[in-house]
């Protein structure tokens, strides 16, 4: 047993210019990891590794990702955002520390994670969310996708869901909310879950896309999920309309935390 | 009188990496105009000068800024969107073209424009609206903001609300609407009026937030107006914030066209 504290983060990003969260062995580009990592170093001179709550793919946005190290640098916790902050890109920011239970893990301590995936619908793209959504010019019929979502709520084989390249070797997993929202053009997919397979929720989207253009009847989703079959649903949507929104770590289910997601009827999105 | 077409484009860009809507005689990097005109030669091989409602500054952005131009090309104009689109890079957008009557100016014809002035009010700022708003991280009371709003509506001389460097003579405009809205942390300060001083919505930005401070109480903006004296103010708030959303042709009055915004009581901001 050593001395040193286990350091909890909370932190936003802006994927867009970033390969990624995971640091690389061989230098592709900035990645998130390697870029709080080196400005760790930089602030109190300490090689450290971070476990995270859930790696993002290249362009893949966090609003409330969750990373945690081990140090035995002597700053005061309450110092750490602004110090961070002071030294990191604009794109990247810590939002919150603080010091966790010697046993808390990003990764295996997390009870559920949020994912939002953010679609622009309008003709022409919108200029302000281009970085932040897939822009899907043809228009969907988003209760029709909010309809299909409702199938895939509640413990499942995602097999069907999942790309190869994964690392999981169960693919049962628990959604415990899918919803789809609209908002002057702007639909939002929440997926809330107690894990994730490898690409999941981006084929989630891409499969409700395709419930949106009819191409997928709403009442063929539980045939999807049945067949185990990747081949099955709609095309994996692109990284940059996927956010990771909130990760936790405590005993309240996701209606406790968000029970507006969990009314009657679709939330208005607003952002 | 020639027998060319007087084309009418709406456009929206995000303004952060260009330097201001105008062509500079000498190269200092890429502009809203030079890049449109660019462009629509290689288009049709027609070099034109466009005229704009309002020139933007470096960094500041648009959702509806209008534009006209007199062209011989022989392009359909339901034809000009798809095919401006096809060669801007993703940060302009063509909205929407239209033949325009042979008088249309997109500056002289304008009947009034909405600007609306965007402030991250997080203590640690928001990631994904940084290139779109001011970032104030001290706590800004908008509802005093907002009292201090309602004394700029209405036909004032606004030189203490301008900076030096504009090219008016006359400075008094009228304003039909000048909201604070609050939408989670971020405030949307939106000013509707029938024309605007060089660098006035962004001084009623920095002097609102001097009231948001209490450093300014509003029944103080009276006595602000009446100086003509630019010092009287708040500094002048940072361009990114700024969007020129709208610009009106037709008779109707902003009330006709955005009821929900004359509204007693302050609105959602929900983008």
């Amino acid at each position: 047993m050593d001395d040193k504290r286990n350091i909890c983060l909370k932190v936003a990003y802006d994927g867009t210019y970033y390969h990624g969260f995971q640091r690389q062995p061989e230098f592709h580009g900035p990645t998130i990891q390697g870029t709080l990592e080196t400005v760790w170093a930089k602030l109190v001179e300490e090689q450290v590794t971070l476990n995270t709550a859930g790696r993002t793919d290249t362009g893949v946005h966090a609003a409330g990702q969750v990373v945690n190290f081990r140090t035995g640098a002597r700053i005061p916790v309450d110092k750490i955002p602004k110090a961070f902050n002071s030294l990191l890109p604009r794109d990247i920011r810590i939002l919150a520390a603080q010091e966790a239970a010697e046993d808390f893990h990003a990764r295996f301590s997390a009870k559920w994670k949020r994912y939002d995936y953010r679609i622009d619908n309008h003709p022409v793209a919108d200029v302000f969310t281009r970085l932040y959504s897939l822009h899907e010019p043809v228009r969907l019929d988003w209760q029709r996708m909010q309809q299909g979502a409702q199938y895939l709520v509640g413990r499942h084989n995602f097999k069907a869901f999942s790309a190869a390249g994964g690392t999981s070797k169960t693919f049962e997993r628990t959604l415990y909310l899918c919803q789809v929202a609209e908002n002057q053009g702007h639909l939002r997919i929440t997926c809330i879950g107690d894990g994730f397979l490898y690409n999941m929720v981006r084929i989630i989207a891409g499969t409700l896309v395709y419930v949106g253009k009819n191409r997928i009847q709403p009442g063929e989703i539980p045939d999807i999920l049945a067949s185990l079959d990747r081949k099955r649903g709609g095309v994996t949507a692109t990284p940059q309309g996927l956010t990771l929104s909130y990760v936790h770590y405590g005993e309240e289910l996701p209606r406790d935390i968000f029970p507006e997601l969990f009314q009657e009827g679709v939330s208005h999105d607003s952002r």
